[in-house]
């Protein structure tokens, strides 16, 4: 639930007579995403979103996100195409922020996701894999392993205040994953934060994947682990296997894991069990009161590191060598 | 900001499921509006508003504030309207709340009103005021002078924590305000609540009104009196008359206050500023860290009852008796 950023009426119509996409009809703060201001824009011909980045989102990084996403919709992934204004540009600046005007994508992410969704989230990973090869700016991940240790620095002193013995076994899994963690293995774009939020459909189709701020380059079976986390678990904490099944399934129906990527799987499922775990540890304790985020529970994360712990291999997931 | 309550997918398809609207192509949380849980559907024959009723607001006040949208609708103010359900109904219920939708209503809510919007806005409330008679239904404002010192005692004992000297200052604003608030003025429904986020414009024309959840009945001038603390005061806190003449012109020209409404003016102006201060007051010592809303300024409405006071006849607001 965000909207950080209050835009006067004035900026507002003065940075859409940039654009070529109407008069203005309806503008509504949306209660999604947690990293920046979106609002849903209604004009003359037809609804949109705005965004505008807030300070956890390198300006740098904008680029990336903006060329990325016209490169995977130009591939025939359904995700927002950023609008050029009438200069020819995607990304201009509003109330003192990058800002960016994409276009609306019809759908409904799933709050219960069953099955069949996992199973459509898998294929659409692949396919986005596949759709992103050749794009040509690169971001290395600032969120994979070589970053855990001094994300983890800035909470350990207070982790035991959300679960006693939390520091001393992010601890240890920090050692165990920076000691295993693979050198080579099929690497390309990833969308890194692909959530059921972030995920639309209607009438059980998949309609459209948003939200690509945290997309990078890493090893692409890591993003099917961030999946499997994010998707598969029931909220008692279990794996489904059903779902996981599904999942890598629709996978490689588009894509074939190699039998490296196989044997790395419960290793990326602890690797990004371990990454949400700390983002989130780190949120909860810094988030102040009044603010406008509720933080999520870091320890549903916990959770599924410590089940990722006792997987002997992909089999676990329903992935068979 | 607002949104309380998530809607399972189920529910939602199966609350729709119930009405003629056509397939569901879109639902976002909105960012707006404090006592409810709103959200921006599209469906098939367009966009419409989800409100999910949370506990502030009382279920046997839900058939007031819809029957007055529908009755103000069909009187030619552009106000949402209430979609009936197949059974007829515009009341369903939906993850265990009181909920409804009602028709979209173009526009967007000015941030820094000027002149002309406030002159729009008094005509519209002087419609409104007249469009209202003859509904059935009546609503004893819960808000009003008797409701007072009750919710003063809810806060009194820590309001010099806001502010020091506020109890006693509130103690005797109560004791001249119960003591001269009249008994018989010109009498009717009453918005209660028309802030800058409840009025629409497009291209510089009011376009609707929102938010009907405080309406009820009411002096017509103390609804006027609320609108001048609303719209005609700078961020500085120092009344602008020419914004407050041109509000009150703008209700004349629709509808004359009479000789008596004239003089009550600023008495209405202090007690509308003492009921905005004691909801803030009462909101801003008992919001939850970590709620979704950020409690409102209490003090803004405390300069705006300083101002009031030394206020010698309704001229100090542009109108003349």
């Amino acid at each position: 639930m965000a909207v950080y950023t209050e835009v006067p009426d004035e900026a507002l119509e003065a940075f859409l007579a940039g654009y070529d996409i109407g008069a203005l009809l309806s503008v509504k703060g949306i209660a999604e995403g947690v990293e920046n201001s979106n609002f849903l824009l209604v004009t003359e011909s037809g609804p949109y979103i705005l965004t505008l980045y807030e300070k956890r989102v390198k300006a740098a990084d904008l680029p990336f996100f903006l060329g990325l996403m016209e490169h995977l919709a130009a591939r025939g992934i359904n995700c927002p195409l950023p609008v050029k204004n009438r200069a020819g540009v995607a990304l201009g600046e509003l109330a003192g922020r990058p800002a960016s005007i994409v276009t609306f994508l019809r759908g409904v992410w799933v709050r219960r996701p069953r099955m069949e969704h996992c199973a459509a989230v898998g294929e659409v990973l692949a396919r986005l894999h596949q759709a992103a090869e050749g794009f040509a700016i690169t971001r290395p991940n600032a969120l994979s392993v070589a970053a855990w240790r001094p994300l983890f620095a800035m909470s350990a002193e207070r982790a035991d205040t959300v679960s006693q013995g939390l520091c001393s076994e992010i601890e240890s899994e920090l050692d165990y994953l920076e000691a295993r963690w693979p050198a080579a293995l099929p690497f390309g774009v990833i969308h890194a934060d692909l959530f059921p939020d972030n995920v639309f459909f209607l009438q059980q189709q998949l309609s459209g994947v948003i939200d690509f701020y945290f997309a990078c380059n890493d090893f692409l079976a890591y993003d099917a682990a961030i999946c499997v986390n994010a998707w598969c678990f029931e909220t008692d904490g279990s794996l489904n296997i059903t779902k996981s099944r599904a999942l890598l399934s629709g996978y490689q129906k588009v894509r074939r894991f190699t039998p490296e990527e196989v044997a790395a799987l419960p290793l990326f499922a602890r690797g990004s069990a371990l990454r949400f775990l700390l983002t989130r540890l780190y949120d909860w304790l810094t988030v102040p009161p009044g603010a406008l985020v509720v933080p999520k529970d870091p320890l549903e994360y916990y959770k599924k590191l410590r089940f990722h712990r006792h997987v002997a291999d992909a089999s676990a997931y329903g992935l068979d060598g």
